[in-house]
């Protein structure tokens, strides 16, 4: 048995994985990087997903349970130098372990099929941070949505920041990306959705008796940006606009716990 | 009338209020700062809170609104230079104005007198990330908890970050601080709050119908750290402990959106 030394920093596939930093090189190859034991747990378990696993000598010692998810999936667990490990994450403390992973986006009409009976689905339209993005797809997986959409000028969804926001959501919610928030939404009314606004103006309110009917319906919720909120013509397309009860003194809340309240009235209301 | 020009960085009252940087110089002065138009907004709302807001000349002429609330409230307005103003901002595009402001945490036991009728409390235990202790504020404040207690280990109410995320908030929900959080759990008790743990593992599910009678009632909502949860010990102090049903793959959900989904669940069963 010939024993592969660890990678160097230099060598040309850590340089080819590093070069997935930059969001353009993402887009163009398709491919991103999945950061840390939890995200590469994830993407091991998403089948399909991981190209190859990259690991020092210490975190595969360590991590003993993902060198055997990985030799299950058939994925190729290579050794690398701790300084080319620390290469390809943008953690202070790497972890030691970085999955090297296929886009997880699918095109929209595909997710909204007909056979694939969506009852809860997520919009996000022009959603910046990309901790916000992820902590949005972790609520929908625990909410059990079906789909999430990242519209209009979102943030890309295989940020590093955003996969480790979602801690390991994103591997396990449906994701699109649809430049046009508008056709977003439109496709979501043509597959049968009732789209409800998130809207600290909306004419409904989300606790009210009268939304009731609303949430047992098979929804997409559309969130907007978290400074600037959903544009006017935006939420006109929707079919309701909901708002969010404050009965604080509080303007508005963030876009996450926005998210996670109206997610899981929808939740509660399928399941009533 | 003699026109004071702006303050320099060197002025001994712009050194002194820099230091307030050190969380333990803001606890031996209980004062601390609010930094940006909206903070300081929200501090001038709240009666004798602000002891002198910091100023440029531009944001003197730009936010006219907040040097009129100055003057009602009789709290000076100070101009300094550019680079004094920065030198108090921890923002990385500071907006100009900061205000200078008293501590706002009370004892507990007077938060909890029985002539202020709580009904809706959020105690945090050992919450370690200054985003994540504003942003609970931030949700307590929009579900209309009349309080907030910061408990354990917690970190510095008062921390420049604690008070962005806030977003104002923290200015308006009364503000208590408890370094045993037993302590300030039986306190509630005492007070004849129903004390609720969420809990991943908790043996209520916050959605099920059993859960209403003892949402109707006034309530303390208890807190975990943002990484580990509730010690063992504490949630077995509490009178139940909630989960959130977990619908999808995800594990958990993050600190801020448990708080939220918990906090309206309380709201909404108290306005039934």
């Amino acid at each position: 048995m010939t024993t592969i030394p660890p990678l160097a920093a230099s060598n040309t596939r850590v340089k080819d994985a590093r070069r997935l930093s930059r969001r353009s090189v993402r887009s163009e190859r398709r491919l991103f990087l999945a950061d840390g034991p939890k995200a590469v747990e994830g993407a091991l378990g998403r089948p399909g997903t991981v190209v190859e696993v990259f690991a020092t000598v210490a975190a595969t010692a360590s991590y003993a349970a993902l060198v055997a998810a990985a030799e299950r999936a058939g994925v190729a667990w290579t050794l690398v130098e701790d300084k080319a490990l620390a290469s390809l994450s943008d953690s202070v403390t790497p972890a030691g372990v970085v999955a090297l992973c296929r886009h997880l986006d699918r095109p929209l009409a595909d997710l909204l099929a007909a056979d694939r009976e969506t009852r809860l689905a997520a919009l996000c339209a022009d959603v910046r941070d990309p901790g916000n993005a992820g902590t949005v797809v972790r609520c929908a997986d625990a909410a059990g949505a079906d789909l999430v959409v990242l519209a209009g000028s979102s943030v890309d969804a295989h940020n590093p920041k955003t996969v480790r926001a979602s801690v390991g959501s994103l591997f396990h919610v449906p994701l699109a990306v649809e430049p046009d928030a508008a056709s977003a939404v439109r496709a979501a009314q043509d597959a049968g959705l009732l789209v409800l606004a998130a809207d600290g103006a909306g004419e409904v309110d989300l606790h009210a008796p009268e939304a009731e009917p609303l949430l047992a319906r098979p929804t997409a919720w559309l969130f907007g940006n978290e400074a600037w909120g959903l544009p006017d013509e935006l939420a006109a397309l929707a079919d309701h606009r909901v708002r969010i009860p404050i009965h604080g003194r509080a303007e508005s809340l963030n876009l996450s716990t926005a998210a996670a309240l109206c997610l899981y009235a929808s939740a509660r209301a399928h399941r009533a």
